[in-house]
């Protein structure tokens, strides 16, 4: 079974054997240097992982892994564009090292590419995968949207703030998974049960991507500690506070909410405080085991050897163990 | 055969009828208005009558054809972002009405939702047709973005402003004739004449544009004259003006392009005078002309009888005859 570490080489190698148009380099110039800024290619070696835990041989989901991924870097660029953000993976935004237009256009571009890509599936699956994909991509905005909708909002329930981040982030996980399973020639179940797989584990994830906000060890999380609190991000923490404070633990909190002067430090400990005293932390610490353990059930439940599975095992143990 | 008036019909009824989800209504109320709008319907009813000129029955050219409108209407969502245009069909623009970020991720949905719609043409079709409209849709951003170069530019070839208007305008208008054709049944040099029909007619088209900017009856063109001479916007007027022009008359047509401040009735005046010396007028005529008749010819080429094109020949001389 390949690995995680030998899926992203491989993601990493097809992209730069990956044939873009010179010009005009205005639109392809962008999407070159998005593609080779890096990151964890998770998406695109889940999608080998799947095929691979059905199918020895995976050159047929390399397109459609490049797919997701090209589509998930869509994302970024727009998104960086939408919250006005100036670095990305330590390097500048597209619309900041270029200008917003050519942030719109070349975005624009790549969700063209990522279709054009998936395209390359044999003709049998295409109807199926395509129509994943088409549901999925339009998951992402409609998680993107609710999360600008978010900002405006004073209190978000647990179920709004799960229902988003299902949309916006675990949606694709979870397809990445399923279009690597079909591909590999996954019977109907156990690509249903590795979609769940990847919808459960990326709803972990992101969770966890709340909770190191705030309670990760900076030296290792390498950022500053609170961003979420200072700039009252409606994470899981946010949502669970707002839902369980009450009287006099709620005003103050509500207080915190609405200052639009405050020293940083202060409020990040002032709320910290609070989320303490209504054990926000170990909510959300049984929260991330639930969502993981619930994911794992659906891998354990696929119809294959257990050593078939390890490595994607592997792949969610790693993503919910990051700084802990 | 279906007139074009009926394939209009044909096509806001299925919008009237097409199901778009509620909520998140930031997302989606921005698509509803845009795809209400209006507008002329030329791209998908075209789909409808290319269909129509091999087949009968033309109901499973429906959704390719809603696809080329949505995509469509896309493109003009974000290039009304780049533009900064205040105004579409006489209505506030997305960006205006809503917001940029609103403008920027309904446009994003929009794009996926075109590709959802094309998935319904039947499997064999499917990767044919997917592949055309993704390299149509990747042509549409090159366009936009040569068209965006433009702006800096201080002179560009007709060369250029022709592959820049093939790109941006005329591919997709192809596009959707070729694809209508594909999925009426026609045989491949058939579907390839539709392809060049629509290509030379969707050139003549916006040759003509920018010649009606300029040389129009105000009264029925229902806009002010010479706004692209006012904004030095790149037209094949300019392009051949700074190109043929030499000498003394080309320094007096620089001066112009140069000038910041000016009289705006003195500009266009001045420029047209111009225009007038160097025969633009007569020049661009004989384009249209050109690029009318190499679509028609290929028309007349497909193997049906002539009564089953004439509704095709009847959309080209529509579209090129509006104003003179």
């Amino acid at each position: 079974m390949r690995t995680l570490s030998e899926c992203q080489e491989i993601i990493n190698q097809a992209f730069l054997e990956m044939n873009l148009p010179e010009e005009p380099a205005n639109l392809f110039d962008p999407l070159r240097y998005v593609l080779r800024l890096g990151g964890k290619r998770i998406r695109p070696s889940l999608v080998l992982m799947a095929c691979n835990v059905f199918s020895e041989t995976i050159e047929d989901a390399i397109y459609p892994a490049l797919a997701m991924e090209v589509f998930h870097n869509f994302t970024l660029v727009h998104d960086d564009i939408m919250d006005n953000a100036l670095l990305r993976r330590g390097r500048p935004t597209v619309h900041t090292k270029w200008n917003r237009n050519t942030g719109i256009l070349s975005g624009d571009a790549m969700v063209i590419k990522s279709f054009e890509l998936l395209t390359h599936v044999s003709q049998g699956f295409m109807p199926e995968l395509l129509a994943l994909f088409c549901r999925t991509a339009l998951k992402v905005c409609e998680g993107q949207q609710y999360d600008m909708d978010f900002e405006t909002r004073k209190e978000i329930s647990l179920d709004e703030y799960l229902k988003m981040i299902e949309l916006k982030t675990s949606a694709l996980i979870a397809a990445s998974l399923k279009t690597g399973a079909v591909i590999g020639g996954a019977g109907k179940n156990d690509a249903e049960h590795l979609y769940e797989f990847g919808r459960n584990v990326g709803i972990a994830f992101q969770i966890q991507d709340d909770y190191l906000d705030l309670y990760a060890d900076p030296l290792i999380f390498g950022k500053n500690i609170g961003n979420d609190i200072v700039a009252n991000k409606k994470t899981i923490l946010f949502a669970l506070a707002t839902q369980t404070a009450q009287g006099k633990v709620k005003r103050e909190l509500m207080h915190w909410l609405e200052s639009k002067e405050f020293n940083r430090i202060e409020k990040i400990n002032a709320v910290k405080a609070i989320y303490d005293k209504l054990g926000i932390r170990e909510q959300i610490i049984r929260y991330i085991k639930h969502y993981h353990e619930t994911g794992v059930s659906h891998l354990k439940r696929i119809a294959v050897s257990e050593s078939q599975k390890d490595e994607l095992l592997k792949v969610s143990d790693f993503l919910l163990v990051r700084n802990e």
